[in-house]
């Protein structure tokens, strides 16, 4: 348990202080952030604004890891190594989209094909893997059932389908929390509270694994090293909060893709390994609208051939076109994911206590 | 369980809808707010911002309280009416500042010894009637201990001390509320965490209880009506993230000290109830910091015969004045308050696992 705590004041205390000196150091070197050109027009104040602060993320958390096990002289795990790998490589795709946008001096970045294939490409390595590591009991990181609440027993899937599923909820939530990161903060505390609630979970699971020696009153989870997940969700969700810190309105600095999406592959691996696949949808609630908000505005200018469903998408530029001050989109966003998240961890306790 | 969600459920909904109705009723009658005169120069324009939203808080909480306990067809039980009773007093009290400040058109409101005396008044009668009505297993709803994470037993007050502290406890969380909430949705925002670390901890000891008929693996937690108190804490936390809705910037309505005593005073009610007293410094560290905040300048201030500690009191227009933004101000302040109130919690988790 202290190394699970240890872990959280660790990276946040990296993210607080690095992140000002990321700040300092891009500043210095005028890497800002080149707005995208079709959000409103409020936001073009915002150009110059430095970017890729994920860097500080993913370094807080990995060197959290790290510390906090050297400290309690535990050796790393199989999960813990592949979250982690999967945050390290969702983060490097993207600081190259960055580095092409801050590089080309406009907002495009990568292909969008370039994108897609790198992100196939690291969910199939990290599905393929995730099932590899049978640990003493046989569980290996990931299983080939998807899960809701727990793994569903009726929706086994051969391997390739297993990983292909992976795969598609790695990207789906990176490209998701990217666009979610539109206004200042928002992606970060929402991603904190997931997070948050991925803590929780973890604990949970550790305490009623079951792969543990005390005779246990209920059903209990059948997942590979939730100790050290515990640890990195933890450290996870003290990095949002320590870079929020400078990330919230008005933003001294934005995560990039280089946040956002290590954010969202690292959510997808949490539910992954705590098989909860299903339930982030609700968790991560604001992810999935905002993506549906975009998908819906998309489909419907096509079918309708150019009438557009909202004002602006992602939905919170609709908010904001509206008349709602950017604070006040973000505040509001924030309560309607801590409710989503509060709900979902409800229906993963009553499960538990239902049995 | 089932109550305990549905009282939060409810209580949310009333203040996010009711919130919204207030605050048309109050603009048509135009009663607003008159903000201190004392405040930074930039608050003048808050001048006509209607307040007392804290009666919708309140009333959200009442009314869950008894539509859950109706719908489940359970009757209602000595601690919950205790805490209702002191929200809904306190509440009264800050209402007749409110109402005091409206009506003479400027912002003092009652006199700081009409307040004090009204708190007392109130903070005796709650203690008084919580050191009565034993359950069938001898427990009242407050005890004669002092207490941290459980009661401490080697602190136990004579009846007429505790009624003391607990009318202390009461006055200083009140009046701290009350100062904390300086800035939109500051207070708010915090008070909500506070009370949704109270639900976990309620829930906790109502699974842990010792009047359970479950054979318990640990050490139980001697407490009165811990579901029922449960249910109040997920109302309240309920009831400030709806009204934050409104309350966040830019505020369209403030909750006065009909909110902020209110608030206040069920924190500590909380507390005494949940037999947490002690650990509500670290869980309420926001409030405990801005009161003392406040002590220190007036302290200094006399001691230096005129000299300033902070730029001014309360400590977040200390901050302010440094030049944050109102809301960076506010959002720092939250994610202190989160990591205080995780880590009070953790605090409480941890005693019950080490034992």
């Amino acid at each position: 348990m202290s190394m699970i705590i240890g872990a959280g004041i660790i990276a946040m205390l990296i993210a607080l202080v690095g992140t000002k000196f990321w700040i300092n150091w891009l500043v210095k070197r005028q890497y800002g952030q080149f707005v995208r050109d079709d959000g409103p027009q409020t936001h073009s104040v915002k150009r110059g604004t430095p970017t890729m602060g994920g860097v500080v993320i993913v370094a807080a958390v990995v060197l959290a890891y790290f510390i906090s096990h050297l400290i309690a002289g535990s050796p790393p795990s199989a999960s813990g190594l592949l979250i982690l790998g999967l945050l390290v490589g969702a983060s490097f795709l993207g600081f190259l989209d960055d580095w092409a946008k801050i590089s080309q001096q406009r907002s495009l970045g990568l292909s969008p094909r370039a994108k897609l294939i790198g992100q196939t490409a690291l969910g199939f390595v990290f599905g393929y893997l995730a099932l590899q590591f049978p640990d003493g009991r046989g569980t290996t990181p990931a299983s080939q059932y998807v899960s809701f609440l727990r793994d569903i027993p009726w929706i086994k899937l051969p391997i390739i389908l297993a990983i292909a599923w992976m795969t598609f909820l790695i990207s789906a939530y990176s490209n998701a929390v990217n666009l979610t990161d539109g206004l200042d903060g928002l992606a970060t505390g929402a991603s904190g509270i997931v997070f948050g609630v991925y803590s929780l979970i973890n604990i949970w699971q550790r305490n009623q694994w079951c792969g543990s020696e005390l005779e246990l009153q209920h059903l209990c989870y059948n997942v590979r090293n939730p100790n050290d997940l515990a640890g990195i969700s933890v450290a996870l969700a003290g990095a949002c909060f320590g870079f929020l810190w400078w990330n919230a309105r008005p933003a001294q600095i934005f995560m990039g893709d280089t946040g956002s999406l290590a954010l969202g592959a690292a959510m997808a691996g949490m539910a992954v390994f705590t098989r909860t696949e299903l339930l982030l949808t609700i968790m991560g609630m604001l992810f999935v609208v905002e993506t549906a908000s975009s998908a819906i505005q998309v489909g419907y200018f096509k079918l309708t051939h150019g009438k557009r469903f909202f004002k602006m998408a992602p939905i919170h530029h609709h908010f904001e076109l509206l008349g709602w001050d950017e604070i006040t989109v973000v505040i509001r966003f924030w309560i309607i994911s801590c409710v989503a998240a509060v709900g979902a961890f409800g229906l993963f306790y009553a499960e538990w206590v239902v049995g």
